[in-house]
């Protein structure tokens, strides 16, 4: 039998190093006093918690972050010391799940609190949590109103232990956009309800605003798997992923043929084409369809045609007669081919290409000692 | 501890009734001596290939086709009897892969004739396989004039048991499309080739073009996990899937109040908001922003402002107090509100919203004795 990846119609190397050197770059943006957490919701942005979240603790990481109760859960697995937090609170029946596996829950409203509470009382502990205000994003959280409410709640205070009041900025990549201050503004007036309380506000665009924005707590989570998180300016973080596409057909066609379902492109002459197989069943989205496109070595080959489940089509006849050929490969994401390039073709972002990264690509986790494959 | 539905942020629900009842309507459509291959690629469509497949197996479905070799392995490892056909062709050192698991390929190119032939010759058996002959796909297969050659090639004759020769339609699902007559003429002169061997032109929606695109084997997928195979008329296939987005917290806006990252969505009015625990990273697609919709109960809810990671927000206003509360459920994928639908919404098509259902979700698999959760 042969080996996964000679199977596989596509191989994504995950580079922990340049995930690594990304925390390092990021702490050393961070002013006096300001620490960091590894945010690795959506299983490490698509890219394995189990391997990206290892690696940074080993790196100096001490907390995580996860968006679900269930990523709490497995990654205590694998990080038997860490500080876990999750940004869900806890809803009816799952007072349990966080104290059971040392998960420090998000409070977002006055009925998480209530059930935190009790559960402490009930435990007889006082029970760790993050306090959640919103500032602007009206997603979850407290209102200010409702914060002053907990604040003045003395029983509150005797079985919950605030370990970090944090808010989540809205639109922290734009450095000009005046919500940026009000939201800092707000925050701060949220912070004088819970003194002494440590604050956290920034994701990784908002580390990028200085040193206000960045309070003691940032949370990094796009940056560090390579996205760009000041998209007016070149990007400072390394690439850390790289998409082998497998060029399983070439084929020739004439002027007129058509290329894909629907018939969407129409080769202007006879050209030449290499047949990938990856589609949007691997995550490559189908809005990709005749906007994409890959490199064959140094080359940009366009994607033509739409999309399909499993395949898409490159032209590669501007290359030379056996540049492309059954069994090589074309780089789909990679240094050319960035995870915001991406994103931009398909009409979305960065985030969104990586957290639709396909389940049927065959995975390697490169870059620190022992990882090689 | 907890159960996993009442952590998980969203439950969906699979049908297998459902999809036993679409596979029944396809069976009605079909002329007499055509038979049918359930096509369970891409984790069926991403509804679990491990629970569809026996499950169609049982209703008598007895030839199945998935995309890639490591999908015919892990079908294998769950249908012992059942005949796999693998879309992908061997690949350089795959050949023993597809012969140790029973499973047959299909040859897409001049090389993978010689890879299959040789493996034959070497193992001196006569081996199983498709021949796929592109009729106007401009993808996958042979060329006519490549299919001529091996028509000549007695050797290849010798070594190879030819079960299928297949096509692709570029656009069956608009019957009055020219394309569809001239592929059929390509198909039947194609056939004409390698006389005496079934032939297979159709997917779901040739299925409806009627029996002259039927041909031996009709190979529909999509349309079996509840996407319209005819979408300019009422869908004939049965809902198969539903989504219940748990709502997480219920929170009331002002007028002038903003949404969501980016600030996309401001509030005409006072409102109410229900933020339900599920995001782009669980497949529902960012373009969606602004623009889908749920439902609570009978009442459409409209998506406001950009669809987050892990969240999405619903205004809740033109509801009564009460009707959302934290805990409850809005149905973000179902009879109202069919992958069609939200595959519309978000600019692309029901395949896309099927294969991208996430990994976060807690599933439930019902509708057939025994699965009842």
């Amino acid at each position: 039998m042969s080996d996964a990846s000679a199977r596989a119609g596509a191989v994504l190397t995950i580079d922990l190093g340049a995930v690594i050197a990304n925390w390092w770059t990021l702490l050393a943006r961070l002013g006096r006093g300001t620490r960091a957490a590894a945010v690795v919701k959506a299983d490490a942005y698509g890219l394995g918690a189990a391997h990206i979240a290892p690696a940074l603790a080993d790196a100096g990481c001490a907390r995580f972050c996860v968006a679900t109760i269930d990523e709490g859960i497995a990654l205590r697995a694998v990080l038997s010391r860490a500080e876990i937090l999750v940004f869900s609170g806890p809803h009816a029946g799952t007072e349990s799940d966080f104290a059971g596996h040392r998960l420090i829950p998000t409070l977002n409203s006055p009925e998480q609190i209530e059930r935190w509470k009790k559960a402490a009382r009930k435990a007889n502990q006082f029970f760790a949590a993050a306090i959640h205000v919103d500032t602007g994003l009206s997603r979850l959280g407290l209102s200010p109103a409702e914060l002053e409410v907990f604040a003045a709640d003395r029983e509150a205070q005797a079985a919950i232990d605030v370990v970090l009041l944090m808010s989540h900025l809205v639109i922290g990549e734009q450095p000009e956009h005046p919500l940026n201050r009000a939201q800092l503004d707000r925050f701060a007036a949220a912070r004088r309800l819970l003194p002494g309380v440590p604050g956290s506000l920034a994701a990784s665009s908002g580390i990028f605003l200085g040193a206000d924005w960045q309070a003691d707590w940032v949370r990094p989570g796009a940056s560090l798997y390579g996205a760009n998180p000041t998209p007016a300016r070149p990007n400072p973080m390394a690439q850390v992923i790289n998409l082998q596409g497998k060029i399983v057909q070439v084929r020739d066609i004439d002027a007129g043929d058509t290329v894909g379902y629907g018939a969407t492109w129409r080769a202007p002459g006879p050209t030449r084409l290499a047949v990938v197989a990856a589609g949007y069943a691997d995550g490559l989205p189908r809005s990709l369809s005749n906007k994409g496109g890959a490199f064959l070595g140094e080359t940009r080959v366009p994607l033509v045609g739409r999309v399909s489940m499993d395949l898409m089509v490159f032209d590669v006849g501007a290359l030379p007669e056996g540049a492309a050929r059954e069994g090589g490969f074309v780089t789909l994401i990679g240094a050319g081919n960035t995870v915001d390039e991406v994103g931009a073709a398909a009409g979305t972002n960065g985030y969104e290409i990586l957290t639709s990264l396909g389940a049927r690509y065959h995975r390697v986790w490169t870059g620190v000692a022992g990882t090689e494959a």
